[in-house]
């Protein structure tokens, strides 16, 4: 399972507020918080900051690479902002993200071609979001095969199935789900990633719903999740779940963390 | 989601005693508490008395349907013993279970044909206990086959896949996933059911591990439940994962189950 560590984004209060006070320190303890509690990449995002966003993205790459020894995760729907954080980062950034909507997939293809970076391939074109497993693969499929064709290799695409409400309708949440096993199940070695927030939007008792959702995913073949690490309960579900999708040899990363207490919440 | 309350089975030391004490009050307590708590069907197993058996379980039938409204899923791999249970079984019964096993096949078969009654079939024959997801399909499919044409509409049959350790091997969780899923997609209208316990055989944080496995299987298409229902977060779990599996109309239950405080545990 890749962990992105989803705290450092600006939608958050606190992190909004650090960043536009360029509060280092803060930026920091939360990269090497995410970090040493599993993060594999460290997401950064400053989308609230309309103008300035590209300025503070840089910032914020900078500030989290010299804290921790992990690459970043760059979320911006800006190819532009892409790019510029990009050209600071070290080592090898993921992207987060491109879509099928034309004026961002054109804008983007270009810096992320034939390079080495991972792409998180978001399933959304100009018709919308797509609601069904179909129109799920459908995008997916176009997404995946130009990706390609644009020598990006299949192991470093992460399809983002693009997760729904599902108090808003019964179907959002098996929809999602099945397209995760179709992807999985039609193009071996592409991997999957999602947030989870959306699933719970307008019900009561989320962090639960977040939690169960990511165990499903799991059972359906997703191995990527943009989540907060600090969430022990949601942690020891991941790892749990790992071990009974038959991904953890000798049970020994469920017994590790059994070891270090990471059952206790 | 169908739940059969697995409590009172006389492997259980304090079932075990009260069946031979023959404590009428005891056992009733438990299948009350099971009803109230959402089981629709008591199991009941009074597997341990060899000679006996028979016998303590017409008792256990009387008893139960004394202090529920509720039907019993008579539990014994013994035809006869099932045969002398069902006849003082009032309203429909569930039978746990038939098998390919030759012996127990021809036996009960004939106790079961042209019935009513709701019949778990468990993917078990005299080679042994299938590991792989093929060979708990090769089993399913002469199993529903000859129910079927045994006169057992489909709706009444529950495949039960067979949970095994996944500490005795990586793959014993994924493997039994995903004959659920090639089972609900394959024989559309069968049902498929599970008692859980096993998937955590000699692991520690055994609870954790069977809820996340039912969680699982929910995603998977699993839709009946050998369970303690007076498990709090197994319960919760089962409720939240059918509302994201697509089988909660407004969420509905979920919301209910919110209310009445379903999730403080």
């Amino acid at each position: 399972m890749l962990v992105v560590g989803e705290l450092i984004n600006s939608s958050r209060k606190a992190i909004g507020a650090a960043i536009e006070a360029q509060d280092t320190a803060q930026i920091q303890q939360v990269a090497k918080d995410e970090f040493a509690a599993g993060a594999h990449y460290i997401d950064v995002n400053a989308g609230i900051f309309v103008g300035k966003e590209a300025e503070y993205l840089k910032w914020l790459v900078k500030v989290v690479q010299e804290a921790v020894d992990a690459p970043c995760c760059i979320d911006s729907p800006d190819p532009k902002c892409v790019e510029q954080a990009l050209a600071v980062h070290k080592g090898t950034a993921m992207v987060n993200s491109i879509s099928l909507e034309k004026e961002r997939y054109d804008a983007l293809l270009p810096v992320i071609a034939g390079t080495d970076l991972k792409v998180v391939a978001l399933c959304m074109s100009d018709e919308g979001m797509p609601e069904t497993t179909d129109a799920r693969l459908k995008i997916a499929d176009k997404l995946i095969n130009s990706l390609v064709q644009n020598k990006i290799p299949l192991d470093n695409i992460y399809v983002d199935a693009l997760v729904q409400p599902v108090a808003t309708n019964d179907s959002f949440g098996i929809e999602f789900l099945d397209a995760i096993q179709a992807i999985t199940t039609n193009y071996r070695g592409v991997h999957t990633i999602c947030g989870l927030s959306n699933i719970s939007y307008g019900l009561p008792n989320r962090k639960f719903i977040n939690q169960l959702f990511a165990v499903m995913g799991i059972a359906k073949g997703l191995d990527g999740l943009i989540i907060n690490p600090l969430d022990k309960a949601m942690m020891a579900s991941v790892i749990t779940a790992e071990t009974l999708a038959g991904r953890d040899n000798f049970c020994s990363n469920y017994l590790e963390a059994y070891r270090r207490d990471a059952f206790t919440f």
